[in-house]
């Protein structure tokens, strides 16, 4: 049950770690790469090979400006590939989102939001799939999902004591 | 081994039909529905008790305009949901986009790109999915893409003897 | 003569204050409430039960990303409902714009402008709307009406005394 | 129990018709009226003249390009004003939508979705509106939406016999 | 010889006053009024007559949002008149760039760009209309435009010794 | 009492006719080029010294893609230049509606609508700004605003007689 | 003095023969091929493997939707790549060109316009970087040069004769 | 060897010199200038004259808001203009980018991305095109693409050693 988070570049760590977070509360294991679509292709060769080797069932992709690093991992892995587009550009990450979701017939990316949010919910979203197998992980979601919404019920209450 | 695709629109049937034809061409076995997020709740109702009682694993949902039928299901089914956006309106798909892939935080929603393509890259990442526990299916997705390939190959062949 | 303001999250309350203060002038009553169209579908059934019971007149729901909770009470409230698109994600508001306005034919959604104007026209469209059978309220927002006029001579001089 | 549409060319007059037809359903009175905000200044204020000696309870109006026309009859009328964005020109109806939804703070217009859908929204939301003070036109906008779920019913049935 | 700039709120003065600094460069007589198009309907007329009686020959209008200010005294007055769209909503200024250059057919409106560089253009366009009768005034459009080729000439020398 | 218009290009012949037919119903004289900036800068110097000579006081120029073209012609002729956007590309015409009315500081173009509406209304600010020297021009546009108004009283008598 | 042209799929095909009509008009040797930078990852390499061999000194490449095919290229040959962007999708050729020039610093790839105008600059671009080494090529653009000014001096005799 | 670096003010100046530095890097001889398209024509032929009589290979051109800069160049220069659109104006650099992309179909320019990215990407791609000629430039560009490569392999290992 394990799933590899791959950024783009080291400054798009903060995002990483938001995601990494909520892994950590699924209790799924993860790792964390820095690597590349086109500065590094042999070290998408490696983490490919050690995504076939070890298993890995979800990779969950970050990157900004032309985001091609989830569509080449996409093309290269048989397991789900989870896009997170980042606006790290001056195109409010709208470059990024139309390179990660627009992908062409044959070679699907499951795209999510923009930044902050989409690194979060990559993570849920990973933790969903995983779960189809994994009765513990889907209480743990279950349990998450009690908690948000008690999270709002007591925003509103403290609004509307 | 199930799949449900929900269309808000028989207006959209087109696209369910590229999305189905892949599926059966996996084998998934697969269900359509037409249901609005809006004007049927009860239906929506009605299917996500068929999916806990069926175990259905993946479900797709294909919407255009303020599109919210993926994001409802997704806020109410624990298995992970497909969103295709489809560019029903004025507005070449934009507003089907943003509404399924922009989901705030703690509720994902798997986005594909817009219209036809992506109608068909949903059956291909469910079946990436689905593939995470059956061997079968794995064989199946490699073999489309090396079909894939050859038909790229064979393209390249005819225009370049 | 009551309103309910409805926002997707606590982070939005700054909003809700800005169409609450021109509410509380106009002599409207007024409820706040924090609920998620997403995380807390329950809470969405409460209010809505409040709505029928408390003879609510209009909804005003202001949401960010891709913002469902406006078409979400108005496919169930049989009341207008006003829609406030707040600019919550990178994508300025746009995200949430095209998720509230074009929603699909048969539920209808009165969207008003992005972020701090929209949610003070929201109260005032209100006003209107509960106007329509309350003369009082007509004199107030013509005296509203005035007031913002003078402002405007009244800055006008000074520029040009 | 009275609506005023106002498109502001006969280039528009197919919408106005949707609209138009929609509100006959609901057995709403109405009239139709081609005023623009820009060439036939007068002609608004003759519009305006006889919503308040009339008592219209809603003015509906539709146009194209810088649409203009909603804002300028919501600057003047009392009564709530609903503006139908077009997709008159080569910008897919942003223009109009923009022109529309982003009135500054002080002066709220109701906006619905582009085109169509709008047009037919547009008569559903004055129904609502209007309804609040007429129970008989409550039970034609319940009997509306039923219609419109037996439609979706009707329609996944004959695809899923 | 002169021209009236018209603003749609105080907060919009700075840009005011980068158009006015140009006007005085270029010896160009002008007033300034602040003028809403939806709250100041009179204001509006009185600045019309105003137009009329001192035969003023250029109208400069600067708006945010859905700027409808450059279109009405377009439709009103006879003179040119020239429409400032302002970045003041979440837009970025395409809400008023749309709602002041798609002025529909018959109605038109010289717009120049969003923000400062839009204010500066407007005086400059306003003079270089002014002086197809004055030919002084072309002498000093020369002159300023010998001044910003001087100035561009020495950031070159700066950069490149 | 003279108008140059200039086209890109002959595939926007058909948006200078437009133009062209307007100009004649005014009684303005005026003159047709084709002149490409990038293309034929030496027709577009000729057309300037033309200009000089003839002392045309208004230039009208029309183009489509990364549209130059008014801009060109703005930084070297001292008198207004009006620039029509064309959508000639994919983009619906924001590319060169973004080329024209986005120009730096010190040098303005007066930017009109994109397309046909555009066309016509270039002629129509054309005369507005002649008509400050000449009260005859002046009365034929109020002419021209009469019969436009005429035809819209016309158009709103036949819908409702 | 060799260029190869890349097309992502021969849906493509009719785009590649307006930038190859142009190569064969300069004389420039070239080869064209049908490779997805998605589906046929091994063509890529074999590409490459030619590229190399070959000494081909531009590659040119286009692809509509997340338009990956030029910046993979890019990221592996040492030659400049052209990328042309295709308005495949249904967002008219914004994704392509946001997924093509939006290259994060380090890889460029020289972008040029959407579609067909695109697809004829890739050949003179391609052009113009072999003309600095051979100035039989210079000599060619240069004719070329003259014949596009004469079309359009041709094109302005027949207006205006 | 030698690339000419044109800006169109001196507001551009941080980002020429991040594309400086590249080029100093390289070892690739360069001279930066300050010219405006339009405000400084004069400039303009003089450094056209200056890039045949030293025969300047690579001409970069930055620019933002209507960008006509790197387009004027490229059509009066044979050898390949490289576009860098700069994001000064509030459209987000999209007005610069679609000035520069756009090009019509005849003069081409060589569009990299908005901002610092497309500065330095400019540098790398003048490289490229030079390196054609010159094997010693060809290894530099190797080399620093292994210092990228290192940089990223770094980072990885930094924060998963």
């Amino acid at each position: 049950m394990s799933v590899y988070v791959v950024i783009g570049s080291k400054h798009d760590f903060s995002y990483a770690l938001k995601c990494i977070e909520l892994l950590d509360k699924f209790g799924i294991q993860h790792r964390l790469f820095i690597a590349s679509a086109h500065r590094t292709p042999e070290k998408i060769d490696e983490i490919l090979h050690l995504v076939k080797e070890n298993h890995i069932q979800v990779l969950i992709a970050m990157a900004g400006y032309a985001a091609h690093l989830p569509g080449v991992l996409a093309a290269r892995a048989l397991c789900p590939v989870i896009g997170v587009p980042l606006d790290s550009s001056s195109l409010l990450g709208l470059d990024a989102l139309f390179s990660i979701v627009q992908m062409p017939a044959g070679i699907p990316c499951a795209c999510v939001g923009i930044g902050e949010s989409g690194a979060k919910n990559a993570a849920i979203l990973a933790a969903e799939i995983l779960a189809l197998q994994n009765s513990q992980l889907q209480e743990r979601i279950k349990a998450y999902r009690e908690e948000m919404k008690e999270a709002v019920i007591q925003a509103n209450r403290e609004i509307a004591p």
